[in-house]
């Protein structure tokens, strides 16, 4: 059996959509929150979009000690605190996947428009902030949230994966692929969350001019399992 | 008879495909050069690869003035400088379409990084280059110059065009959607061109990881004219 995901900030749209769709694909999910209460409800909806699941609602620091590979899906105005609480509770040989977009609303700007991150990205602040031994993947940042938590929506999209080990980033690409109709593409060193990260305040532009829930997908590719 | 596209840096490898697969299309169009012989000569290969097409090739001046939508597909290095000079060439009404990349490569960087522009854009840097009235576009930073410039290769992706005038973003999209397989999408104001020149060093990377010519298209846009 697999271990479960963690998913810190799993009771957020793109959060409890991920544990929706694994819950429905048969992977084991464990959502966390500063909330019990609040973990144990978004649990509960999980459990009703997917009956008979593998699905857990705990505090983040429980969340985050469930699996070997934790998904951080706040909104960027937390995810400093949110790094500064995982960081007593992650330990070496974990890997952490950052999807945090340091969009401008966070300081309420636009959503078509970012913050520059002094690292050079929300996943390098992530990076510079987890401990040492523990990888940091960035992903996710182009699914809609509001598409991932729709069971009935079908998805048929890539998932740029950035990270610098490639063991790390296949692992996590396989994680990801668990979900019918994602593709994870490799786009390269973690620094290339620099650009990745950019891609949300450009499809929420697309997404306000075309009244739609847009994604990404790469032409081009060769077909097969780019992860091997 | 459509009035000729000039383009200026007609002789690089994307101005070139530019103008092949418009020749092919029946859209005349005007290769612009610093070079009379270069223009000359590359409107010939187009000649060849679209026997019977529309096209001449010029000096950048002349070129300029030959139609009302300009293209300039020079690299970032020469940007600044064909500005400069299209400074005394352009006139009120003329649309410019900004097809720069500020890739790190200019300066011998990486291609997969890119360079800081002060105004925020290389098409910003056009913008505020450019003479009163004339409007900048900016399109054109995912398409493949290979691929495009490969007459056998089948295009099936979308071209992101940012502007502040929606009327001449259209006007582009009309020309860019001449060409068979690319789908011209809307993504917003000019400020946008920010995020969109960096998708080039993306696909780079990706490029070399997958061993191609990755191209990008947009998932969830309603099917139809988006220009109306």
């Amino acid at each position: 059996m697999s271990e479960p995901v963690p998913i810190i900030g799993g009771t957020g749209a793109l959060g409890w959509g991920l544990a929706m769709r694994w819950a429905r694909a048969g992977q084991p999910v464990v959502i966390g929150s500063r909330s019990p209460d609040r973990a144990a409800a978004a649990a509960a909806r999980v459990l009703e979009a997917a009956p008979g699941a593998e699905v857990e609602g705990s505090v983040n620091a429980e969340a985050a000690r469930s699996g070997p590979v934790v998904f951080l899906t706040v909104p960027f105005r937390n995810q400093s605190e949110n790094l500064t609480n995982l960081r007593e509770v992650l330990e070496p040989g974990q890997i952490l996947v950052d999807c945090t977009v340091p969009l401008a609303a966070a300081v309420s700007g636009k959503a078509t428009r970012s913050l520059g991150v002094w690292q050079g990205s929300a996943a390098q602040q992530a990076q510079e902030m987890a401990p040492e031994g523990v990888t940091v993947i960035a992903a996710l940042h182009t699914v809609s949230a509001p598409a991932l938590g729709d069971p009935r929506a079908e998805l048929g999209e890539d998932v740029l994966v950035c990270g610098d080990r490639k063991a790390d980033k296949a692992r996590v690409a396989r994680l990801i692929e668990r979900i019918e109709g994602l593709r994870a593409v490799n786009a390269g060193a973690l620094e290339m969350a620099r650009i990745v990260e950019q891609l949300t305040p450009l499809l929420i532009s697309v997404n306000t001019r075309y009244k739609t829930h847009a994604g990404l997908r790469l032409t081009g590719l060769p077909e097969g399992d780019h992860w091997q």
